[in-house]
């Protein structure tokens, strides 16, 4: 027993849940030991399917359980700097769903704690951990398309979030709640941004104006190689789940991504149709279950984790500035945001 | 003017009138001297568009035009025997519209005349100048694919003739109507065949079988190599015009055709669709041009044909044994054929 | 965790392995109870990995155990009747993985054993519980494309076998072995098969000759309605795993299956590439998830199989009177098959 | 022979010759009456190619040609105003090949003197007379996809021009000389532009900074509707000819646009394979031959023509506005274009 990694979740939401199954039943050398949720009737169902686990009612009791050595933190994002702050003291390792935090202020000092502690610190992108990009990213770095020179990334879903959750001060916006996957691709396939510039509007849903978000945005991208990015994102998909990245280079490209769903095509007097995937859980099912097993394999064998606090930041940036230059209506140096936003980081 | 070839067009029905047109403006080294049809207002319309062209009644008549050098006979298959028979009589260079005529015995008479008269006699399979068709052939004799192991030949209409034109004493049946097209594909990428067996029924149009004709055929072919093939014929492609050929080899494979007409996909609601070609002159428009050109080239430059009579006649040959195959269900030697039909081709 | 449903695996093949690990991880309500296999290097890296789990060297010894509520028999063809008359004479519940067995004579002997034992007896067909089969099942009977005429099935392997597995005698033939997925579709999306005729050779590995199996067929099937259907068997899609179905009809038509494995397309001077599903674990690992948890869940619940030994030999008629008629070339009647072989099924 | 319009080609360059060509066999009701050229050797290969074809050694000469109804001028863009201003000043029709001139200033000039001479005047932009781009304008206008809300058009070349022609001071620089199509459909399918942003770079032929141009560049748009934009233009499309226009609506979406050339897939080892669309001429043929057959019926017909000088100077101000913005690193409104640039036009 002693090979298997005793993991706790914390935050048992859609996706949540979703972490908590795989780890009970998907993730080889992985073993869910506690749950924890505020909501007692999420506790109670899990306890009912999963005999063998114990069940709190918020982090901290689940942090002092000796048993616990590592746990993964699915809450919503307004408790992230608590409960990262709170597990970083326990000596747990970490895995921690994006986005960081709301402020780039509290997610410097999220990361100035866990730096402090010494604990393992991995932050969620598992898009990372999808076989298209992996495969990808394997090929540009054999240079089959020779030097990237443009990245554009789609970014689109199915539909809007319900308004209070699109308020920008709770999902920190458009830009910021969507783009933050595509700025870490941008950083994956072109290295660091220096500027960007964005436009948008709440074209397809005027109601979103009412709570100060929107619903597309462009953002174009400057990397301090001086290649460029485009970033395309839209909450309305209404067709399914629009995810496509292009790497552009001086030999060829790569584009990954598909539309189809299930493998059928119907052929009838209105054309030939075929479904499309419904939604980043279907689209990225297996990147979840691929990161979380990193994320155990690295805990288990101490290597340091795969995507750290300061990944997180560094997409933060992008987003930040991205959504500032879309508000003021110019380009904006990514050295501003730091300026724009006093932290403990100093 | 010298390097003019000169044509004359013998029928101006729907695909005549295309030849005509392609013979008159888009063929280089090419004039269209004449055209004879029947139909009166089918010439007067022609006359009236196109001046300084020659409109005859009948085909002797043009035939007769000393300024004729070679004549394009795109009449009713019927007539095929007699026209070209005259043409060849008349010393003319011929190129004939497939299918050839309506029996094994007539096909061989009016090879015999043509040999006899040694007139240029090229008959049409424009898929064999299809631009897919091409690059594929070129791409298996350069061994990309190894040795072809297995043919696999799809024709399907979008519906059915009118009744009176399916019965097979007009039409030959669905097997030879459709399928020859296929058959010649066979011999151009397999070689020659030696046996076949066919199945088909009335399945999707009842009434067919008031005229005795079948709407749907499954066609396996055995060739003199000992390699396969199966050749799909339908009448009720709903959505378009669906042709596919996939050339099966040791080393890989390559298929030929797709569905999609105007490049655009809609993607709604209800998936993403995209059209379809809808029939066969939107998919071989560019190779009836190919052929014909290839016809004013050989017989200006004095070249022999790309296609004989003897290879629409060994065409004909399977299409026949296919069809005696399914009548009487079971597989049919081609030999079979020769004998079945006593021709003066002894 | 009365509500688990304790299974043994007999069998820990590179498949029979498979179905443990999704039993011990993947199937809610399914509980890993025992495996058997005679080699004791297989035993034990499964004791070693999954604690708890009971370690048997041979299957009537797993039988004997009385926590064993279900069985799923995963070992050599050669073995299935044997194995599964034991099963039947435990009580057990039973899963079979196909092919049933070598001769429609012990099927039926494995059929009624079942039968007059009373137990669950679901034999193993995962492409109908594949999504992409699923979901075109469901289009069908919704009448989406009209009443189906033809249907088209292509099932290729990627490379051939050892020489030893072609053996007929060990693997039934290409036919037996490889189409009887294809004749269960048939059989799934157009009803029972009145008669067959196939054609195949030796075409692309002569080696195969030397034990009498060939690595291309050809089966075109006429269906007890009067519709019709194909099926493609080769050994050498070199390429990658090449399954693809088509249900042909009279408003329509729908394809199920695709060549992409990873979401990505390299584009460089030298073309558009993407890859291809490498083989059938790929293709099908979530339609043996499925099918597993499918009996899981009909035995939990005491309900009837989905598909029955019953199935199962109606799709081996189809084999075996496909490979008659390739050896003997000529269309051959399903019936003939139960009088060329003397069955207890009177 | 009246209904025929007498149509003079001016330039036999390149794409000249295509429209010679057109005119002399392709397109119906049009006559090509002269042509004229500086290049003697030109000249005198169409004069033996195609007789009775009138031979001109200049512009005027052709202008004076009595039985000239209409020219096209497909000369080079330094030219463009004299050539048009003396076939406005001579009363003839006009088709004006795209870029309608080198400075806005000289394109007012030119825009007055048609109008004050009254004539037909039609500036090329091939793009909308393409299958793909009707059917997708016309899906636009049934509310297909709702509104649109953002386009993406993608225009990427397959390798960069010599560089004497890249030089902006000859061909207005990458985003003039390639970006004006994309503009031009971002008014088809959006309105009328009012800011725009746009990055560049010469990044994968770095001796591009020789002459002070660039082989990249991302444009963002913002249309006076607040609806958005993105344009992406390259020179490096080493595998081919890449054009591709996504108009995203409310509702849905259209992506018009294809990579595939011939219809053939090559599966090997190496993966799936197809080639693609090598170069403009193959992808545009049809919508170039459409187009000038539109300018012939419109002024045989006298109508006004379908894209006018202000369509080509509307494009044109985006040009400008979205260069200057990628040489001064801000975003760029319209009317700054008219102030920078003092015209005629007042």
């Amino acid at each position: 027993m002693s090979s298997l990694l005793n993991v706790g979740v914390i935050g048992l939401g859609r996706l949540g849940s979703v972490y908590a199954r795989n780890l009970a039943q998907r993730v080889p050398h992985a073993r869910l030991a506690a749950v924890a949720d505020q909501r007692a009737d999420l506790r109670e169902q899990f306890a009912a399917e999963f005999s063998g686990i114990k069940v709190y009612a918020n982090h901290l009791e689940l942090l002092k359980d000796k048993d616990v050595e590592a746990v993964a933190i699915i809450t919503s994002t307004s408790t992230h700097k608590e409960v990262v702050m709170d597990a970083a003291a326990s000596g747990k390792a970490i895995f921690c769903e994006k986005p960081m935090s709301l402020s780039l202020a509290d997610a410097y000092e999220m990361l100035h704690a866990v730096e402090k502690a010494g604990v393992f610190f991995h932050m969620g992108f598992q898009r990372r951990f999808d076989a298209g990009y992996l495969a990808a990213k394997k090929k540009v770095d054999d240079g089959v398309i020779g030097t990237p020179v443009v990245l554009t990334s789609i970014s689109r879903d199915p539909f809007r979030p319900p308004l209070e959750f699109c308020d920008p001060k709770v999902s920190g916006g458009l830009i910021a709640d969507m783009g933050i996957h595509d700025f870490d691709l941008g950083r994956m396939f072109m290295g660091e941004v220096s500027t960007v510039h964005a436009v948008g509007g709440a074209l397809a849903y005027p109601e979103m104006k009412s709570v100060g978000d929107i619903d597309n945005a462009l953002v174009n991208l400057v990397f301090e190689s001086g290649t460029l990015g485009t970033v395309q994102l839209s909450r309305n998909a209404v067709f399914g789940y629009d995810i496509r990245t292009e790497v552009w280079g001086t030999k060829g490209s790569i584009q990954i991504g598909y539309f189809q769903h299930t493998p059928i095509l119907v052929m009838t007097r209105e054309g030939i149709t075929h479904d499309v995937v419904p939604h980043f859980m279907q689209r990225f099912e297996g990147a979840y279950l691929a990161q979380i097993q990193d994320v155990v394999d690295k805990v288990r064998t101490g290597q340091p984790p795969s995507l750290t606090g300061r990944d997180a930041i560094a997409a933060m940036r992008i987003s930040l500035a991205a959504t500032l230059s879309c508000h003021e209506g110019r380009p904006v140096q990514l050295s501003e945001v730091d300026a724009a936003q006093p932290t403990t980081a100093g």
